[in-house]
């Protein structure tokens, strides 16, 4: 097949669709907040799950709660191709993060079959559990457990900050089987595609339609625990104090300074947990729980700046007579988009008449943990002021409905593909 | 009438009073959590009337929880000797903090009962509504609302961190009628000896029995609230940030810097409140919210301290985009004890065989508002290693008794004074 199919996704629809699906919100609008498993997810889910079967797709959902809607190809027997994204939402979040990926490939997929295609590959549209790490402190649990990045056993020892066990709130929420049905293996899907929105400010700002994305940054993130002394704040006088909150903010800003300093531009360093024990006024802090997230799209540049951050903490904790614990959350290393991928987004792209860029993703996705077991790709599309994870990211309807057209093209372009 | 009476008090029994108000307490033991209007409040509030009530003493509950317990006197129409202290307790105290006051205080009456004494002027014990600032962030609501130091508006005004209002949670409590009842006239008491553990290390450092206030530490205490700007933390680079969290942690530290530089040995600040929104792993801190507890035995010195603070604020938010806005919850000169009382408190300890010294209260108690409408004194007695506010605070149960004897002693002279 050469020359790539265009698409008309109706973009007042699909941002119909988005508003729809951030009703199911914790927060008042317009903040979104969508954790794992609560009642508000599961109506998400059940939302998007109505919508989809109205739209003639098949439904399957694994023992995590990832959910599969599958268009039928011409050849069921051959790996499908794969999209999709997540539905969950962090705290005073907006209605774009990972909602696009999901909403525009089922968007996408009708697109397909609207133009009276049936394509020699099945294609599936999946929105992953978890791909935000709010309640578990583990980001892409779905994904991970798909792909074999994590064991079931670590999953099950997970707690949540109510010291709730994972197995327990997922069985609360109605998925059962065993973790271990999760894992898909490699070569399970043909490709893995997914689109999003950027998330930062490079495609606004240069006026570019569509992101290729070729590489997904390596994250990082840790817990650490720092134990002072408590006391009272009017009776222990300054000199004899082991205040645990001055120690986290000398690490806070130490680990600011490493990610400044790295020498990288890409380094982003970030603390944005801070819970103080116990937490009253008149009490000085004796303990405190601070959560690290640590990234750069070179693994060696985030490995050096870990280093620096960690000979600081310890020597934080050495002058201000604490403890420091550190808990390694996750460390991953990048991930590189596969080379026919990107070679069919910019074709798409090209085809529907839209600009296009080559970028890395600094934030990851599920595609970061699927390119372990498919060929993966990514489509951005533009991110107003490059806000994300806040009630005022944005992006146009238009964008949004552009980016699920090149997601159509590409998508069935590589479900067109042989069995190579 | 001259030479102070002696009393002896179980140390024991006492003791046991003290254990038994601690087995009422949100916190696994030893740790004691007592919040203002929880049921655990309200139990433990009815484990001391019903032991008051044992002791044949008469109960009267003002409008906001204040309970009195009177022994009458043989002049009821004179003003009475007051003393108490509290029950609330912070998240993760001791049994000590204030208990000993109110418990003492009823071992005082009723060893004086014992000796088959009644009193001129009536004696009574008080049990002060949350002297702790844990749930509507304000210390001494009782004591304040007594002495007049605090408007009832402004109680009415309060919200707890649940966004609930005082006078919902004071209602769902039991606690009905005006808060403008609650306050007494100057002269409705002759007289206020709070006895208190000292909640440092001078009395067992020194070996010392009794420490004799002479005058309670000023008292301030404010909301910091930091804006900056969240957004994804992978995507954000580090220029681009504006994350409130780094702002908090410089503050913190600016904070503690102007204490220990203040060039007076008794300036202590504390940051024991730091919560962060939206709170999340992988989101930049949007904002962050911080309590300040600033104090000294100087006025001047408490006031200088501040503007420094106040000024290294304005240059962090100026130096880092961010928005700070400050809400003052408190701002108290400091108390001065009464000179007879501080005589009578002497005369109590040496007339049971104790040595005293004369010694500032770095923390504040309801005796700083009580002041305000009557003479005031306190009586201290050792903390071990000076530890308070943490659930290995201790007292020994003869540290315990001794104090509670030279309170009896005490108030028994102040109750034989004439109409003067």
């Amino acid at each position: 097949m050469s020359g790539a199919r265009t698409f008309a996704i109706d973009a007042t629809r699909l941002d119909g669709w988005l508003r729809e699906l951030a009703r199911f919100s914790d927060a008042p609008a317009p903040a979104v907040e969508r954790v794992l498993y609560t009642p508000t997810d599961l109506a998400g889910r059940a939302f998007v799950r109505g919508l989809a079967e109205s739209l003639g797709l098949a439904v399957r959902v694994d023992a995590v709660g990832n959910t599969f809607f599958r268009l039928e190809g011409r050849e069921p027997a051959l790996a499908a191709v794969a999209t999709g994204s997540h539905l969950d939402a962090i705290p005073n979040a907006g209605r774009f993060d990972g909602t696009v990926g999901v909403l525009g490939g089922l968007a996408a997929l009708e697109a397909i079959r609207g133009a009276g295609i049936t394509p020699r590959r099945a294609i599936e549209v999946i929105a992953f559990t978890s791909e935000e790490p709010t309640r578990f402190g583990l980001g892409c649990v779905g994904s991970r457990l798909m792909s074999g990045a994590i064991a079931p056993e670590a999953v099950r020892a997970l707690r949540d900050a109510a010291g709730r066990p994972f197995e327990e709130v997922r069985a609360d929420a109605g998925f059962v089987g065993a973790l271990e049905e999760v894992r898909l293996p490699e070569g399970h899907y043909h490709a893995f595609v997914e689109l999003h929105v950027e998330q930062g400010p490079v495609l606004e700002r240069e006026g570019v339609a569509i992101g290729v994305v070729t590489a997904i940054a390596a994250p990082a993130s840790y817990v650490l625990e720092i134990e002072g002394e408590g006391g009272h704040a009017g009776a222990v006088l300054m000199p004899d104090r082991k205040d645990a909150l001055c120690a986290a903010a000398e690490i806070i800003l130490a680990v600011e300074d490493a990610a400044r300093t790295s020498g990288s531009d890409d380094t982003v360093a970030t603390v944005g947990v801070c819970r103080v024990f116990p937490g009253a006024i008149n009490g000085i802090a004796a303990r405190v729980h601070l959560e690290l997230d640590l990234r750069d799209t070179s693994l060696a540049a985030r490995e050096e700046a870990f280093a620096v951050m960690a000979a600081a903490i310890e020597r934080i904790a050495a002058a201000r007579r604490v403890r420091v614990s550190r808990r390694t959350i996750n460390e991953d290393p990048p991930a590189q988009a596969d080379a026919a991928i990107v070679a069919a987004v910019e074709a798409s792209a090209a085809a529907h008449g839209l600009t296009s860029r080559r970028m890395p993703s600094r934030a990851y996705h599920d595609a970061l943990f699927m390119a372990r077991i498919a060929p993966m790709g990514m489509v951005f599309v533009p991110s107003a002021r490059g806000v994300s994870h806040r009630p005022d990211e944005y992006t146009a309807p238009e964008d949004v409905a552009r980016g699920a057209a090149v997601l159509a093209g590409t998508l069935l372009k590589l479900a067109e593909d042989g069995d190579g």
